[in-house]
């Protein structure tokens, strides 16, 4: 009885490994790129401009963030916060990136979203090739992560998402279908209100100095051509080189110092903000391949059909 | 035996009310104002920066945090960092105000505290005398608020604080005492590590820019005057009159937006970033005494005594 227990397992085990491997197909980078760039180009983006909204979708891929990667060609989606402050970064300059977004963030007291994700980002050169990296939504998590959860048929963790009816929930299905996100810090007893003034003043930012839309007159997944999006961004670059000397001394002493605290489980090191990131970026680029969702290429090939373009090639 | 219970009930619940009344002691206005004013000078601060401090420290009581006030007469203390980002705003400009400070907060996975409660702060100006208020630590929650919960008798809710160990607590004695508050977004699991990466990101701007000290460099309630705290700020203002017209108006919009969403609890309606501290102020204002702890007068009163400074008068 136990053998055929643990045979069934075993066979079990084979098989959603094989169904793994086989809905995880690996792209050569330089192929990403290329279809990237003749998907833009064909509907009649610049050579130029093809190539830089290339290489921001692509550095999602590359840390991590798939939710900001292959999966917004074409789209009107801003990219990674991140990119635009670690080119300010990659110049000797602290870099900050801000943008509003579409109403998914609810705030504290009411029960509908009117707020984006509205990510901030920084970034910061420290001495000897280091560097700090922050970049977050300032709602409790992104809706890919209640996407996941679905996936993996788990519960919302508390603080997450939200009902129709502004409740909590730990349903995921309930929480996507929703629509309805935290702000960072969650419910009001636990500082949800401090995740919505970040939001808060990064709309005044981005919408109300620009004269951009706010993230609550841009409903998520509004296409139509003749009513842009028009959301608003703030750039900020600022030389360290006018303040104190020493700069890239001190940030680096700061970060050596936050990941030799230490650990409460000594199998989980501290990290340094940006430390995830980089770790990521140094393996993909390591293995020179992009590990994607099978849906994922599927969209791809329809889209490859729909514009001309030859479809991803996958490994 | 019933009716018994229920006079033990409403006589514990008048005595009760009677020592909260009575230890809640009220002051008026001008004289907080000259209390202060005169403890500075009586420790040698100048006559102007007597003034300004105690605006600074005012303004705190004024809106509801106690405390950034009056308990911290002749500290090293910053003070409420709205205070900053408010002045700006009161030229009709947008404020920020950032400080470091002291390691409390721990970073996700660590299980000491590293950084400080590192505030941020911003403020600006809407059409017909509204404004916007950001005024939030980048901690969970303030330490004063674990204070709290030990008064009342109870448990920390998820994610504000953790024992010697780095573990989560409930019991607000041991966060109390160890010191160790989580980053705003509690654990890792609800983003903590947000909040660690705005604390880090503070940190950048007061400290590494600057060259004051870091958080980790100055223990809380170090008083050696060999080894003064050297903590450091920035402040921001940007004049919207350099963007696009009509920021005042686009800014009352989106408050008067977000006021008028739908609560979840009618009793609760959704308050704009600053309302909390606006109303508590026209409260204040109105009137025209503060009401404290009786432990706060009583440590005024030993105060007094060791400056030679004419005693707070309550009423």
């Amino acid at each position: 009885m136990i053998v055929l227990i643990l045979m069934r397992f075993a066979i079990n085990r084979f098989v959603k490994l094989c169904v793994r491997s086989s809905i995880m197909p690996e792209v050569r980078i330089e192929e990403v790129s290329r279809f990237m760039r003749e998907c833009f180009q064909a509907t009649g983006v610049s050579e130029n401009d093809a190539r830089e909204h290339t290489a921001l979708l692509l550095q999602a891929d590359f840390t991590g963030h798939y939710s900001h990667g292959l999966n917004r060609v074409g789209s009107t989606h801003f990219g990674m916060a991140g990119y635009w402050a670690q080119r300010a970064e990659k110049q000797g300059l602290i870099g900050m990136a801000f943008t509003n977004s579409s109403p998914l963030l609810v705030p504290t007291r009411a029960k509908e979203g009117t707020l984006g994700t509205n990510p901030i980002a920084m970034a910061a050169p420290a001495s000897g090739g280091d560097s700090i990296l922050v970049d977050m939504s300032t709602t409790a998590v992104a809706m890919g992560k209640v996407e996941m959860k679905i996936h993996e048929g788990k519960p919302l963790p508390d603080g997450w998402a939200m009902d129709q009816n502004g409740k909590m929930t730990h349903d995921p299905n309930v929480g996507f279908k929703s629509g309805r996100l935290y702000p960072l810090g969650g419910l009001e007893e636990t500082s949800g209100y401090k995740g919505y003034c970040l939001s808060a003043m990064n709309e005044v930012f981005c919408s109300t100095l620009s004269g951009a839309k706010a993230s609550h007159q841009r409903p998520w997944g509004a296409t139509d051509p003749e009513d842009p999006p028009n959301l608003g961004q703030m750039f900020v670059a600022i030389d360290p080189g006018c303040f104190a000397p020493g700069f890239g001394d001190r940030l680096a002493d700061c970060l050596s110092h936050w990941r030799n605290l230490p650990p409460v489980d000594p199998s989980l090191p501290v990290l340094a903000p940006g430390d995830k990131e980089r770790s990521h970026f140094e393996q993909t680029n390591k293995r020179g391949t992009i590990v994607y969702e099978a849906k994922q290429i599927e969209s791809c090939a329809s889209l490859a059909k729909q514009l001309g373009v030859k479809p991803i090639l996958t490994l």
